[in-house]
């Protein structure tokens, strides 16, 4: 940790302030400077927490040396982690097609979409029973009966199923149906949701947020590792900006930047990222080409009459269109879909 | 509801929609242009939800005519709500503050710094015992206890005290300590949340989310007032913007275009909304000149050693000038301190 | 055009605004509905905006029906824009990949950092002669002799180049020493200049600003083409976003959405659009991925040397490694270097 | 400058960036950690930007100590700037209002306005001759024909004016008619022209881009005075974020955050800043209360027909109860109309 002084600092306040750092275990620095004095301390700085020291009224600065996650972070933990999803697996040389409506509406909906899907190559099932919506008016998802659906439509077709959990008391419940929790964008500093489902045992699946920094998320997933559970993927979904021909601005500069500091798997979802359907697949492909492990994709067996997110879901032959195109790309970077 | 086709729509595209929109008892029109063709619903536009329009392939963009949102809105209730708060109140003539430390931390630092506040002229307090922290290493709150020592302050000082929830399952226990519920800016959507408070009889400040348009934070509003409770009170803490040199970017544009739109009480927190104890007093009174209905403000009776938030954190010699300072802009603007 | 009226809007400003549209030669509708009045226009709208009718203090609201810009649109133009570059073109079926460094700093610099990228596969060059800097005291180009250098090179290796103007009185200048001029992102919406390299008569790179949507992109570009230039090509090199880990938000959404909407050829600068070295390949091959047109990319010598950007240039390994990764990833999608 | 080495970095990169840092004339410091090795540079650290440690493929990041600009910055220069504004002065205890339309239309509309400004209490006339426009089909100006009746409206009246020039080679002729030259929002980093009207000699108001942050604006007005000219004031007119209720997010944090850092005056936009009538006054206001010396405001004779920005823009009743309110909150503040 690097703390430059105010240049009003009197001289007592270095001294005070190396003090507490030694009183720390840290070894403290001094560099007086012409313009402003600044001092350091060596060693492991997230210690340094408690001294709060950007609350001194005399510290105008303060740059941490390291990262403020551990777990997630790769110089802890050099290779990939590989996150199991029912049978399959998520990281590593594969690359991974997650398909299915916004919504699970009606059995029927479920095992057309999903069937298609399936004969198109998806390798899981993606559909919401508890539906995060901005307006209270809106669709809100059928709860359980939803997760009775999702569950059995998976079972049927031999597929993983991951859908988002909304409420702590869910979680157990949500554990019971699912192969993978889902943690939405909305959620994402949620932090009772995080604590209880990272101590759920099932694997997670974590959304950026809309106003998270790439550094806001590696903290979020240190909630989950820190209660115990290491199968977790993080997944970008765009974020917002002040860009409105799109929904969100999905920020694939984030895949090949989370690869490097983290050895968590990272999905894309190219369906929130962009809102718009003709977007999909050409951002789909640009996913696997920056280095994603994976896509969350939205199909819908008729999108023109889907309860929500009809405007950015993929029709059947939209799906099997993006598979043809993503075959050659994840190839053409040294992977294979599985 | 305006609804503008894509220029290669066939007729019969119209009139399937036409169709559509008189099922659903709003009437219907047909505008053909040469270069697209346009349709209208004239009617209570929010039916036409479940038409899911904007999923049509045919439908290049939508433009709602009315606000999404009916019970937050001025046009619906033109009288400003005056929300109770103890035995004071917050909305109409009076400019309220609510002042207190971030965190509870010990029973002492609760009773030095709001009795501090109290005698400078606060009007409530504020602390939390529940902390939603980015990182997991940081304090995260003292929970019940933390709502005890809350109790006893605001009852020692007769001053009402607010406090977040951050957990539907912890609604009951914060209700019952509290005068009026928080709900922080990372929960702004949390539906679940939102829900379980709209139906716990208490009054509810509710913050501004980091990405939230204004339009989000009344449709997360009118989660509330759905579930029947009108008590509710609008904050704006600052919003997420790439300017880097102050925590938030505090957007008091949204205050008087709040006051434009809901007959809700609003507040601004100025110490999240600039994270620098030097912008406070400034934006403080900014906020009291362009129409905000009272602050909510961090002071702790020692910010250098804050357990939280102390960069933020007024010393109470800061919060009386504050009080000083107030005073003549408040007037200026033909309110009063109460 | 649809004009929503304020709620209070007495009957004459409706029949007033519908004279208005008619004395326009545009066809007027009339839309009373419960809550609000709606009226349109039908026709040429762009002939409105001398109505300044969003000036009207009775008007709520307006919704264009069709784009701002006509010249650009693909609707007017179906076919995609072939920009000649030198003795190569961009657009169409090839994929072109112009590499430089940020600026001309010396004739070995300019002779070895571009012979290596030739060799690697380069099609043309790129670099600085005038650099807009963000701090007076950071060097700001070579000027006329850096021009005369990028000259002699492009001649000695047989490529086109490519460099900024900044300024109206310079466009001759930079015209007589360029194959194209490039307009920076800091420089998108100096209209003057816009107008000036309109009119000089050579192909134009035209960058997208910090701050700018993609409309405003395609209004900046149909200043050029409304002084009778077709030659432009736009560059997505990043927006500005709360995210602070990478130098820009590289918006890669826009590329397919921009291929929709103009006929004109896009590219991408990963350099600029992440200033970090390691994310250049992988947001390069992303670019290619969801159907650029092209990458304007730095390479150095030796970037550890660079007067200017030198922590986002490549070195000419990584060039090398860059366009052996580029080639498969740019035939997965049925395109060719070029 | 402190300089954090990737945990990679072999031992003698440290010695040869020391000896960098020593070769500048600057002490250069050690400081190897457990996990990183971290370096120090002591002294005047703008000289290292010739270095560009951060090309340097072995530096993780920089911190620098100093603010980049120097000129501009109140440690250099602890006294407020006074900028005079042709028998005025903006700046010190006064609070000034600059008032106009947003474009010079015609003689009329030029002195009805601005003799009903002047009446309800304005010191000063704003209008633009040239007009930057997103869209080229939009009114762009009248040019020399807009000055001159700016200049007679100005003399008539016996008000000082300002106006924005666009570009270099207008420079003199608009220095020959305004008594303060407007540098826009779109070309803040128009760098050729912030060096030419630095060299001027006339005032000069500077507003800030839409995605500029404080520092580049400071670094943007050390271009002025590096040219030279100390006479300049800056002006916040909003930035560009993901709210779209309003046409920019006014950015009032950065007012007491400038007044802090620099000692030249600052200006607030309301009406840019909104893009809203009904927002303009209190936006005003908040503006006098956080510490603005002044305002530039939009006022039109009849805004209904305005050839540009009438939406934002006051009648001059408005204008009227704009001044009215001003008045109590400029002195609740301790300053002055004037």
């Amino acid at each position: 940790m690097i703390i430059v002084l105010k240049r009003e600092a009197p001289p007592e306040t270095a001294q005070q302030i190396l003090d507490l750092i030694a009183s720390k275990g840290l070894k403290p620095l001094h560099m007086p400077g012409v313009e402003r004095v600044v001092l350091g301390a060596l060693g492991d700085e997230r210690v340094l927490a408690e001294l709060a020291l950007d609350s001194h009224p005399m510290v105008e600065s303060l740059k941490p040396i390291l990262a403020p996650y551990k777990l997630v972070s790769r110089e802890m933990h050099p290779h990939d982690t590989v996150v199991r999803f029912g049978k399959t697996a998520i990281g590593g040389r594969g690359f991974s097609v997650i398909a299915g409506p916004c919504a699970v509406e009606t059995r029927d909906q479920m095992l057309n979409t999903c069937s298609a899907a399936k004969k198109a190559g998806a390798h899981g099932i993606r559909a919401g029973a508890y539906k995060p919506r901005t307006s209270p008016y809106a669709f809100q998802g059928h709860g359980v009966e939803g997760l009775e659906i999702l569950r059995e439509t998976g079972d049927k077709l031999d597929m993983p199923v991951v859908t988002e959990v909304m409420e702590t008391s869910d979680v157990e419940t949500v554990a019971a149906y699912a192969d993978m929790l889902q943690i939405g964008a909305r959620n994402m500093q949620n932090f009772s949701l995080l604590k209880a489902v990272g101590k759920c045992g099932k694997p997670v699946l974590l959304k950026r947020g809309m106003a998270a920094r790439v550094e806001d998320l590696l903290l979020a997933a240190e909630y989950l590792l820190a209660e115990g559970n290491e199968q977790v993927i993080l997944c970008e979904r765009g974020i917002r900006t002040f860009e409105t021909a799109m929904r969100n601005t999905l920020d694939l500069n984030a895949i090949p930047y989370i690869k490097q500091k983290t050895h968590l798997p990272v999905l894309v979802d190219p369906s929130h990222g962009t809102g718009i359907r003709d977007l999909v697949i050409p951002m789909a492909l640009a996913a696997a080409a920056c280095g994603a492990d994976g896509i969350l994709v939205e199909v819908h067996e008729n999108p023109a009459v889907a309860w929500s997110d009809g405007a950015q879901s993929l029709y059947p032959e939209g799906f099997e269109r993006l598979m043809e195109a993503l075959d050659p790309v994840v190839k053409a970077v040294g992977r294979e879909l599985r």
